[in-house]
């Protein structure tokens, strides 16, 4: 019965742990009582949390399923001894070892990959990106599109938002996005600010029913909302990234992850080293 | 010598295989060339990526790493096999198994937690916390506080729309923030649209010589980016956020994703079931 309780335990936020631990859980049925404990980075919180692990394995007469991201040896000791009364997923264990072998090294047991990252360039660029995106969302500025690693395009409420947030927090991609809005398919011409950076469009499409459903959450009964409507936009929509070679995708049944990792796929955006 | 390249393979987006791996390899030195090869489910599309390793292997004259998060046995037997001369690194292989021998059940190989998560309630529920906090942005709104699991207070600039957006994207989180701003600190008094909700107000704060920093990059030699200016500013709402209570920490050497955690641990928001 795979109804347990399960922690979470690092040195670090606990992401990576967690991220990891729940698409191995996602593998099995069942409903889990997740319980997260970040920041264990001495000896002394290690012992804490080792006796609410055993604490609930005697409440519950099984073993809770606990991940680890820890590097420190001292740390990880603790848990992953025999007094810990618990099914042991010790990711660092399993994978940092056998690379030592393979690389001729020992790992430098850094925590893990958000510490301290306030001061990489790495981080601030996420930082930029995501102002950026906020900046360039629903075309509130043409300027500055040049600077842009991909414009997003498409009707109003097709998933643009989040899709550009997205790429700028996770990948640090300056992300704008466009709308497509009635007037320019009477025009039958893209928005003009967007004609220069055609290369780094990338389009969004959504099944006319589920926008109209999105749409009506939003203003009920308005003709923005209405099915014939939104099948008009999005017909016109897809025309028109057609005629321009503009590559789309449908967000209707796909999360933010898939769209913005198809998007990096297919535009490998200049800046990007990989 | 770890200057290696790195396959992160995946049926799915690849965000848990590229995620956990680069929290595996920052325990070692070295650049690394990180190549992507999201949603490969078929064996086809195995037998592609296969070939491509074992063309950088024998370039290279070492094994590139290989990490895959991959639920189908045909296509990942493909890359466990001994025909790719990689070192490999299973993910599911280390931990599903023995989540099953401790189950008593068999795993139900579905692919990773990003798919077809359009459908999901939790998807769903983390859209719409993405729109909350871009709509309670900077203190556009004071309509609808009593919906936020979380309002971020601070003066302008110390980190709390990326810190929103972020608990947003990652938790599912309604995150607002609101600023303080030298009105608040002249008539000593919180925000009056904040009365009603200190006990889900969190601070933060930030080093004034940082924030003006950060502030100089935006308007360049003026008032607001002065250090004189920036030192009041901190200070007077440190002193506001004491005198009400209100629980804060600084962003100076944090990243996004350990402030989120933090606000997480420490607010505990009622909505959240872990």
């Amino acid at each position: 019965m795979p109804n347990r309780t399960v922690f979470f335990i690092s040195d670090g936020t606990g992401i990576t742990a967690e991220t990891f631990g729940n698409s191995i859980l996602a593998q099995f049925p069942g409903k889990r009582r997740h319980i997260r404990r970040p920041f264990i980075d001495t000896v002394e919180k290690a012992l804490t949390v080792q006796g609410e692990i055993n604490a609930t394995a005697a409440a519950e007469g099984v073993k809770p399923v606990v991940f680890i991201t820890l590097a420190r040896d001292d740390v990880r000791d603790i848990l992953t001894s025999a007094e810990c009364q618990c099914l042991m997923m010790d990711m660092f264990g399993a994978f940092v070892e056998p690379l030592e072998v393979e690389f001729g090294i020992k790992s430098n047991h850094r925590v893990g990959r958000f510490s301290d990252a306030a001061k990489s360039q790495e981080y601030n660029e996420r930082i930029e990106a995501i102002n950026f995106s906020l900046a360039h969302d629903d075309g509130q500025s043409a300027r500055n599109l040049e600077a842009a690693d991909v414009i997003l395009v498409g009707v109003s409420r097709c998933g643009k938002t989040p899709t550009s947030l997205y790429l700028a927090m996770q990948h640090g991609i300056k992300a704008a996005n466009y709308p497509l809005i009635p007037e320019d398919f009477e025009r039958g011409q893209l928005p003009s600010a967007l004609a220069p950076h055609k290369k780094k469009c990338f389009g969004l499409t959504i099944d006319p029913d589920r926008l109209s459903q999105i749409r009506n959450e939003r203003r009920p009964g308005s003709k923005y909302a209405a099915f014939e409507n939104c099948r008009y936009e999005v017909a016109e929509a897809e025309t028109m990234m057609k005629r321009h070679q503009i590559d789309w995708l449908s967000s209707t049944h796909k999360s933010i992850e898939e769209i913005a990792t198809t998007i990096l796929r297919d535009i490998r955006p200049d800046r990007l080293t990989y």
